[in-house]
Formats: C-alpha cells, sequence, structure tokens
C-alpha cells in the first residue's frame, strides 16, 4: 500500500482561529479527517506532521526521504515557503513526487507571499482552492502512482 | 444544471505535437473526453472552446459573461497568461468563479512564464499536474458550486 | 469638411456592463451619440469603430492614415494602451494628430495600467474625466484643426 | 454661483519667455483671459493664484479647502508635479474635484517628468494639449458640477 | 527541392510608405521579388505569408511546422518581437532552423524594440542590413542545409 | 488588571555582552526590571518571554493571542525583524496592540536591518532609544488601553 | 534649565482638519499643551516653531545649533521627512539629540513615506502613537539628559 | 564689461562654521573677496546672491536670464542640486553658460549626494577643489567668453 | 592547547545521502575523522556540533563565544548561510577568528545561493574544494594562530 | 579597389580549440581564406587583423580610420564586445560602415554575453550563423558599397 | 621644483579627428603646450604621458608613485574612467593629490559615461570646461601644493 | 612530475608597497617562494607568471592550456576578477582544475569588488587568507589530483 505524507507548516495548529478571510473556519483535524476518509476511498495510507520549527520540518522531511522512503509528500509550508532554504535542501533529498498546497490565493496578497522557493520542486502545485485543496492533491499524487505503475 | 465553459489557450489546438517534456503526449479531444466523462459522473455540463486569437477569447468571455451567465470558467490561457491585459479585463466581467490551470509546472520555467496576470482574479490555481490539471479543476469548481447551494 | 475617426479597443463593446466603478453606466451608442451631437455643432464629420482584436484595430489605421487621410484620431486603447506595439508601429504612420483617452484615472489603478506605449505618439492626453473625455477630445481636436487654418 | 480656483505653478510668471518648443509664446495673463471669458459663458467663478513657492501654494490650498470651500481646482503644479509631497498633503484636504494640467506632452520628455505624485488625488487629468488645456479643464470641472446637481 | 517559408510581422503590408528612415522605400513585393529571384538562383523554393494577426501567424507556423514540414523559416516578427510569447511557443514546435531578420538596427532605438524574445530560439539573427537582410538569410539557410547534406 | 506581554528576541539573552557600540551594558534582567518597576507605578501587570527559536516565538504568541489574550505586546524581535514572516502571521492573530521596539537606530546600520516586516502591524514603532524604548513603549501602551476605556 | 525645541513642518498647523483617519481630530494647540505640560512636570523649557517654507525651517535649526545652542531638538518634518536634503545638511549642525516623530504608522502607507532621510541624524524615533509621540518624545530627551550629566 | 553672476545655495550663508571636513574654515565674505578680486585683474563684474529658499532662487535666476541679462552664472546649489526641478527649469531659461562647482568631492560623500539633476544643463563643472573652485569657475567662464569675442 | 569548533548547519547530519553531485559520497563522520586526525598532527584540539535548528546554532554559537571562549570557529552553515541574520549577530559576539566553509561551488548555482550574509565577518573563506574544505580551513586556522603567538 | 578590414578579438587566435558547441571546428585561417576567396569573386580586397590587447585593437583601428581610410570594417569583438568602452570610442572615429559579427547565438548564452556596446555603432549585426557569418558580413558590406556608387 | 604627472588615456593620442561635437579640435600637442607654458609660468616641471593600453597605464602610475614620487597627477583616464578597476587600485597608490579631468560634459551624454571609477580616489574633478580643463587643473593642483608648504 | 602554474594579476608585481591594511607587507617573491618550498615538498612543479596586461594574462593561459596542458592553474586574478571576460573566455579553454585566490576578504569591501566573472569556473575558490592563501591553494590542487589518480 503507496503512504503519502502531509506536512504542515506553521500557524497551522491553530486553523480556524486564524484570519477567516484567508483560511476559513476548518480546522487542522478538519482537514486530516477529510483527507483520511478519501485516502480509505482511494487505496492509500496517509501519514500528518505539523510543526512550528523549521529544524523539526527539515528532519520529518529526512526520514520520510532516506528510512520511509514515503511515495509523495503533500506539503504547505505556510510561511516556510517564502524563505526557508533549509526546507529546499531537504525536499532535495526526496526522489518521490512533492505538491504544494496553499488555501488561500497567495497571488492576490501582499508581495512577499507571491514569491514560493519551494515551486521549483513540485511536480504540481495547487494554490487558493480552501479546505479542497488537500483532497485535489491527494487525487493528484495517487493519479500519478496509478500512472507510473 | 450547472454549467461550466472550459477555454483553451493558443497553441492548444495542437496539443500532443508540442515539446513532450513539457506537454506530454495527450491531444485537446483527449482532454475534452477526461472532462466531459467525469462532468457526467458529476452531474454537470460542460462547454469547450479554443482559440489562438486574443480577440477571440475576448468575445467567448464575454458571452459567457453576460449573455450564458455559465457557473464557472476553468481556462488555460497559455501564452496569454503572460501579458494579456484584455483577457484581464475580459475576465472581470465575470461573476462566477475562474480556475486557471497549466498543464507544466510554469516555476520551473523562463522567469517571463512564472508571472501571471490572471492569477490575481482566479478562485483557485493548478499548475504542473499534467493532463489531471483538467479533472482537477473540475472537481474543485462543483465542490464550490455544491458549497454554495 | 473635416474628418476625425474614433477608435474604441477591446472590451468597449460591452461598455455599460464593465466595473461601474471605473467605466459608469454609459453605453459605447451612449458615446458615439455624444461626440456626433456635440461634432455636428462644431462643423465636423466623426467615424467611429471598435474591435477587439489588435490586428483589425492595426489595419483600420493603416487604412485612416494612408487611405482616407484622415485629420485627426480619437483613440481609447483601452488594455492594448499597455503593451501593443504593433498598434504604436501603426499609429506612426499617421502625419495627423492622435489623441489618447481614458475614461478612469489610470494613475490611480494597477502599476501596469499606469504605463502607456501610446502616449509619446499624442498630441494630447485625457485621463479619468468620465464620459466627458470624448466631447472634450473632440473640442480639443477641432480646435487646433482650426488654428492651423 | 460656483467657484473654480486656478493655480499656476512655479515659473509660471514667465511664460511666453520660456522655451517656445514646449510652452508656446502665450502669457500667464492670456491663459486667464481665456479661462475667464469661457467661465463668464458657463456661468461660473474663477479665481487665479500664481506662486514660486511652494509653502505659499500650500497655504493656498488650505485656503481654498477649509474656508472659501471651492468647488474645484484646476492645477499645473509645474515642477512641483514631479517631487511635492508637501503639495500631496495639502491636496489631501480638499473634498471639491481637482483637475491636473501640463501644456506640453510631459510623456515625451525628460523620464523625471513624468512621474507625477499628484495624479493620484485627480478626477481628471489633461496633457499636452498646449493653451487649450485650460479652457477643457474648465469644461470638464463644471460639467461634473452640473452632473452632481 | 527544399522549401523554406517567409513570415512577415504586422504593419510590413504597408512597406514603402512607413518611417523612410528606418526602413527605406521598398515595398513588401520589392523584397518577395529579391528573395524569390535568388532562391531560383539557389534552387529552392519560397513561400511567403503577412499578417497583422498574431492568431494567423501562430496558426501559419503551426501549419509549417506539423504538416508543410518546412526546411527553414525566415522570420521578421516585426513588433511581435517584443512580446509575443504566442509566437515562441509556435516556433518551439519547429524542428528546422529558424532566422530572424529586422530590417533596421533594433539596438539604436527605443528600449522596448532591444528585447526579443524570439532570439533565443533562432539558429541566426541579422539585424540592421536593410533590404539585403532577406537575401542574406536566404542565403544563410541555404548553406546550413547544405552543409547538412 | 491589564496584561502586557514584552517579548525578547534572538541573542537578547545576552544583552550586556553584544557590542556595546550599539546595545550598550543593561542586561536582560535590567530591562525587566526597569519595565516591572514602571508598570507597578502604573498599575498593569507584564510577563517576560525570551527565545532564539522563531517556533517558540510563535507558539508564545499564539498563546497570548488565543488563550491569555493579553491587552498589548510590546516586542523586540531583534533579528527576527527583518525576514520572519512565520511571526508576521502569528501577530497578525492578535486583536491587541502590538509595539515595536529597538533598542539601536537600525535605520544607521546596514542595509538589511533598516526592512522591518512587522512594522505594517505595529500601533506603534520606537526605534534608538537605547534603555528607555522599553518603558516608553510600556507608557504609549498603557496611554492606549486608558483612552479606551 | 534644559531647553528642548519642537519644530513641526508643513501641514501642521491645520492639524485638526486634515485626515483624521491618520492624524486625529487634536489641533497643534492641544500638543503644544501636553508637550508644555509635561515639560513644567519634568524641569525641562520647551520652545515651538511651526512653518511651511523649507527655508525658514532650515534657518530656524540654523539659530537653534549657533546661537541659542538648545539641549535637544523634537522634530515632526512632515513631508520634509522624505526628500528635504537642505534640512539634514541643517540638522548635521547640531550638536544636541534629535528626535523624530510621526503621529501615523508612516510604515503602512504609501511607499515614498517610508524612506525617511533624517532617520540617520536622529538619536531616537517614534513613530505612529498619535497624539502620545509629542510627550514620549520629551520623556526619552529628558531621559537622556539627565543621563549625561 | 561682461558680468558674472554667483549663486550660493543654502547652508552657504554659515560657511565656516558647517562641517569642517568637507567646507573648511573660510567664510562666504572670504570667497567673495576671493572671487572679486580675480574678476578685477581679469576685467569682468560679478554679482553675489545667497539664499537658503528655493523660491528664492528660482526668482534670482529668471531676472538674471531675462532682465539682467548676465554673461555667465557660477553657482553652487548646495543641497538643491540633488532634487530641485523648479531650480532646473529655471536655469534652462539662460542662454548664457552655467558651471557647476561644489567644495567638496561629492563623489565620496552619501549616494544622493552624488546625483545632480543641474549638471546636465552645465557648460562645466568642478567638483571638490575647496576655496580654489570658485576662482576656477571664474577662470573658465571668462575664457570661454573671451573665445566667442 | 588551542582549541577549534566546527559548526555543521542543516542537512549535513545526512551528508552522503544528499545529492553527490554537489557533496560527493563522504558522510559527516568521515568528516571529522579527517579534521580530527589532521588536529591531532596540528597539535590542536577541535569541537564538532550539528543541528539543523536556528535557535541552536546561535545558542552554541553563544557559548563558543562567552564561555568556552574557543580559539576559531570553522563553519559550514548550509542554507542558513543565505538568510539567517540571527545567526549573523551571534557570529558577531566572537573574537576569534571564522573560516567560512562550503562543500560545492556555490558561485555555480542558484541565485539565490551566491549571497552569504555571514561573508563579511569571516576571516577566510573556502568554497568548493570538496572534502578537502575543512582540513584546509583548520590549516588556515591554525597558521594564523601560530602567527600571532 | 575597395578595402575591408576584418578584425578579430581576443582568444580567436585558437579558433577550432575552443569550445566546439559555440565555435565548431574551423580555424582562424580556415575563416580568412573563406573571406577572401569571396572577396577575390566580388572584386574587392580585404585585411585581417587579429589580437588579444584591447589597446592594440584600439590603435588598429585608429590606423584604419585615419590613415588607410578603408571602406567598411567587419569586427567580431569576441569578449570586448561586452564592456570595452576605448573600443567604442575608436570606432566612432570610423566614417565607413561598420559589420559586427558573432559566430554563436549569444542570445542564448549567458547575461553578460547579450549586452553588446558596440551594436549602437554597427551598420549592420549578424549573430550565430557559424562560420558563414564572415562571408555574409562581406556580401552585406559589399552590397552597400555598390549602392552608394 | 615640484612635478606634476599628466596622464593622457585611450584614443587622445588622436585628439583634433576625434568627434568635434565633444572634443574640439585641439590636438595633443596643442594641450601639452598649453600646460607647459602655464607650468613654466607656475614654476613647476611637468611630465606627460599617453596610452591606449590599461597595462601600460597602470605601470606608469606604479613608477609615479613609487619611484618619480611626483608631487601631483592630472589624468583624463578616457574611456577607462568607467570601468578600469585596475587603473584605480595603482591610483590608490599614489599618496599625491590627484585630479580627474574630462573636455565634455560626460554627464550629458550615454548613462555609461556619467560613472567613474576613479572619483573616489580625487582630490577634484574637473568636468567639460573644453581646452581650459588641463591648465585649470594645474592651477588647482599648484594651489594646493602651494597652501601645504 | 605535475605541473602547476600560477598567475599573478596586475598591480601584484609591487605587492608590500600596496595598501597593507588589505595585502600586509610580503613581496611577489615571498610568495613565490613559499609556494615553491611547498612544492617541493610535495613533489610537483610550479610556474609563476605576473603581468598587468589582460591580452598577456589570457595569451599565458592559452598557452598553458594548449601547449603545456599543465596540471592545474592557481590564480589571482586582482582587479581582472571583476570585468575580464577576456580571461573567462581564455580561462574556459583549460580542462584542468582552476583555483581562485584573493589576499583580502572581498566581501567586506567595495560592491564592485564582490562580484567574479571567474568563480563559475573555478574548482575551489580561497577568499581572505592572506599569504596562506597561495599555499592552501597548493594543497587543495595536489589533493585533487592524487585523488584523480
Amino acid at each position: 500500500m503507496k503512504t503519502i505524507l502531509y506536512i504542515h507548516g506553521p500557524n497551522h495548529n491553530i486553523l480556524g482561529k486564524r484570519d477567516p478571510r484567508f483560511y476559513g473556519t476548518m480546522t487542522l483535524q478538519d482537514i486530516e479527517n477529510d483527507v483520511d476518509t478519501l485516502a480509505a476511498e482511494l487505496g492509500v495510507k496517509t501519514l500528518h506532521f505539523q510543526t512550528n520549527y523549521e529544524g523539526a520540518m527539515v528532519e520529518r522531511i529526512q526520514k520520510a526521504a532516506l528510512e520511509e522512503k514515503v511515495d509523495a509528500i503533500c506539503i504547505n509550508p505556510s510561511s516556510f515557503t517564502h524563505y526557508s532554504i533549509a526546507l529546499v535542501d531537504a525536499l532535495e533529498l526526496c526522489e518521490c513526487p512533492i505538491y504544494e498546497m496553499h488555501i488561500s490565493n497567495t497571488m492576490k496578497r501582499e508581495d512577499y507571499r507571491q514569491r514560493s522557493v519551494v515551486s521549483p520542486l513540485a511536480e504540481g502545485i495547487l494554490i487558493g482552492l480552501g479546505r479542497d485543496v488537500y483532497t485535489l492533491a491527494l487525487r493528484a499524487a495517487v493519479s500519478k502512482l496509478n500512472a507510473e505503475k
């Protein structure tokens, strides 16, 4: 059974309490439920990890790439998107496809939110689809894994 | 029944013959079949339009916005993405949600392909997911339309 | 009798339905009526042309410059204002004075609307005067034509 | 009866002696006569003020905004156009419409003349129409005042 | 027999009437005669196409690349040189060598004329040689085709 | 009783040992004593938190915003001032006023120290006042809290 | 007894009438009263000077630096903040500490308001604290003067 | 007899008291004596004018250009050098040669002192020669006037 | 005996598994062995520290500077090189020489890898020498320490 | 008989040994033979000069312009193309037409190779045509010389 | 007796034949005569050196600085002004004052001529005074040497 | 026996006399002695070459690459580092590893010294290590040569 790792960036532990114009009222638990329900339906296994620490995210990705050898990574790096080269270096270790996700349309917001250092490494990028961004990324990942079989 | 308009930009009439590193071997007909099959399953109606002319794309969007009043637009503006302000002006007429799609990961390519004048108008943006970008956009659109009911 | 050509750019066929914050509720027909009424009063003849196609606008200007030899051109190039060098090349053919017009104050809007490739060719520029921009341009043109007599 | 204030910027006290390529041979008195003749015809009252001092222009505008409460301001800020933030701050006091005027087509001249700090505050902008710029601005102002009645 | 397609960009239908400082007095017919005379001498066949529409130029190149499979393209994209990414995408379809030609020395003119989005795709670039640019490109193309035999 | 949270950024645990040209010889303990003495006098309660970890600062602010609901935050983000978007996102959660403080005049130092991503969120900014910056911020916060009563 | 000079820049003679979003409803007289009351309490003498003329501000500072030899200057240069190098040159004459004050948070406003040519000369900078900015600057100045005794 | 006008910019009334690293200990009177002594020797007449007001400098130049018709202007615009377009506009009135002078080497100082808006109008520019800059400019002016005879 | 601290940045715990084009196949243990062998030969003591956390690196440097007072620091800050001002602030505490090391030639790679915020603090910089970079830095440090004796 | 000078820039003495991706396998001798053969056929005389020294190239051009008065110059300035203003100054002496040639398509290579300080002086520019660039330039030059007769 | 070295940059060996709009008709010999005549009058000795080679200029300056120990250098570096860092490094060896001279007003010409890498090293800079620039620099140098006695 | 060529750039013939803050008091002879002593110890042969002429450096590298086929090049290009593309082109001929060396830490100095056009070609780069930079580069080169055996 294929395994897909979801990584949730800083300040996402409090989703649902953050600015609802951009992030809606769902919580991180709601998102994980959405994803896990669809994963069961599609026949894949998911892992979830949230952190506010850049170092912890780097080490989680190292483990996924070198030990667990997961089949895909779906990541919403949140504010790390815009400047964390340490995250870029960790993601470069991964041979599996990477999906970058953003809940809000970052292209409508402040200039510094429109630049992503992660995008050049991504297999696909999904921006501004709200809660659906997490399940659509799962579909994209599974579709690609099936195509490669 | 809800109606969703797909707009395909310049040089997409010859998909399948274009650089396979970026665009794969599928044809526009393959993509339309994918979309229509899923649309039937989800219970919505789709329209398709391809053109190599900026003026024709502008007029097609005017009609969709003012006469047909479609429920969503899924658009891959292709090279117009990067410079057509006339397209921006036409899309600003639309009150329905707009989904911007790109087959290849434009964020890995030339600088001028990394800028989109369309993105600030989009409800959601899907980049670099290959053939799946068209059906995932449909799922996103239908999910939003259902949520609004 | 002097002849003055009015050129209306892309998306102006639907004036009145476009964002009323910037463009008001008048239609293109209303504008043409305003212009023609004043033209009659001032004793000049007017022609009107609207298109959403850059190529068509280029060819209309070629005809005005080389065949009709009109006495002045009043042009609202709309979105072509900002990037159409083909339009610039066509306007360079004209020996008659050119008046550039914009309904809304483009200097208050997005950065890309503040740059005009047409302005260096203009005899005069009128920005942000709403419906009056069309009749004031006519007055300016006629005043100049009379001064040259 | 409505009152419209004309403000004339630095070096305009010597119009007629300045570079005739750009400014023609008319004097400031000629311009004031043009304006006043048309004002009589349109049934409005005009005031004129010229200064070479930024501080004096600021105070004149303060008086117009807070004491006289004029109905419109037509201003050719001359060289202050390009850098006087003190002027911007004073104009922000005004609730009436502001018309920015330039005799020559500043968009054809030095780079530093193509930037206006005043434009974002303007109701309308008229550039490069020679002597007519002053009477056309009056027409625009009166048309707007009538429309608001 | 080898076939070489000449593409002539917007406003080139009126060559001979355009600014003679840059473009001389020759007409498009004169240029085509020059080219065809030399082609006969060198034993190759030529095709000519002029348009003012970006969409039409894109479709002509698609046909040349996918149906006719011409042996070389000599293109003077005129104003499209500077901004048409749709043209770039179409030219990327071509496996044959592409020669970019400009009559005037664009490197001496306005900044926006000094940037070409087409150049990175060209086998060779010829700038500022006047009428001779068309026949010299033909010689270059034929020389390359002969070398590959 | 109102509660005000003081946040001290990286390398401030060693104040007094850092470059005395910019930071003087006071220690963090000295600063906290200054603040607490004035707080007692003004009748408010203060909390202090120092960290060298971006993730820890983010979590401390989340707690202050969502659980403790402090009445004001006085923050010297130190080096995080210049690039931590994760910090910006956490501060956006806060509904209370935020005061940004810097001991040295950052406007006299390296370019990268002159840019603050935090400033647009601040109620007030105090720069370069040495040890006094901490008590002056407290006065500003209390003055505002009193005004709102 | 120590003397502290307050300098108030252009348009501050009309505080209370200017845009209340940024500047509140207090008048310059209110501010001077605030400052003088606190000065009496802290045992220092204050002077006040307001002007709309750059030259007058320069000469007032020259006098303060060379004749009166005041002990500190608290200045809100208003729009001169952003471009008056004459003001910079005059302030460079002063050996006493200089405090720069702004009522509104200029870091949230237009780009040109975010640049201060005065800041590199300041002992301290206080931004966006409303009416309190004037008394807090006085406290900072007196604290520094006491520390030097 | 030829007349040469010397214009001295803001803060030059206190030369000798300003930063001696850059400006030495000479006073404006010393400089005028130097100039007048050499002028007598070379057989020309000199005029001197100093002001701290931009408006006053503009009017002095207007008078020199239009009424006195002086034969040359030697100007040290001091801080106006870097931004006063009003000064530029006034100097454009002059048909006589203009010499720009700076006591210190502005090219070694702050960036903003390295840009002169006046230089493009100057016949000659003399920088960083200390007290001698004034007499050398006089020699240059007289040499040119003699050459034209 | 002199002590030299080696600091290894994020993602260096997995050297040998990272992209071999840039980083080769050696592990961090191999590098530490290389360094320790040469240190023994040169008669100095070495310490090693690796972390993926910015805060931990800051605190390790604080300890080295203020408590251990090591004689030199050899640091490969990895991705922190390019953006960590907190690291810069910590290194500024050190009075001993600092050697910056990079395994790969960062000057051949992405733009963002070519900028180092650490370099201005370094005694020496060694780039792109592969495994040897660590022992060469040791030689440089020891040579300097010997020269100072 | 007309004389045409060919100038070959630095590192062209070793053509054939340089990177064959860009420069092919021909030697400078091969190129000179090509040129001389065609020159004989067209009835003109050619001179050749190669140097690795900027000063020598400058002096060769001075001689050609002032003494020999050659009829045309065909120059491949190689790396001097991008920065030698001394070369520009020498070429400005020439009244004859100048042809700039580059073997490889510099517009596909590093950014610094895409800028030419020579191009604004050229009659024509030929880029990326390989070995043929030298003979095509000769044809262009002779065609122009014949046209002028 | 004091010795002053004049250095003349590339293309100055042919002064008098170069573009007379900028450089007049004088030859290098004329300039040397002017200088030597005035030198005799002022009681100093002059040396002259012209070269088109950067390396030769560097070596001449090394000799002047280290062996001859001349008392001043007057240099017109011509095109080397704008880019020769080797020249800057050589001039940094000199302890005597350096005078930079330009015949034409470089501030009116191309952008690249407005930047001087030499200026920060100069005691004085004289621009755009034609032939007089050489004798005025001599006067400035001698005045300074006398002042130091 | 392996041969390693040392190239010393402009102004290095006078090392020891140049600014001792950056370059110390050693002479070029001292450096060559250091290198040769270590070379003897490591069993390799060294060659040395110094020049102030770009052309001479280019030709020396051509000879090393094509005739001598040296095993490594250690180069301190001095001021040519920053702008000599001719040097870049010559170094591209070399198949052996290249080591770039700088005595002072160029990253602490003027902006223009922080850019190296040579670095992208280097196997390794050593900056700011003083006299040791030359022997450390030798060790790096020999280590690499041994590793390849």
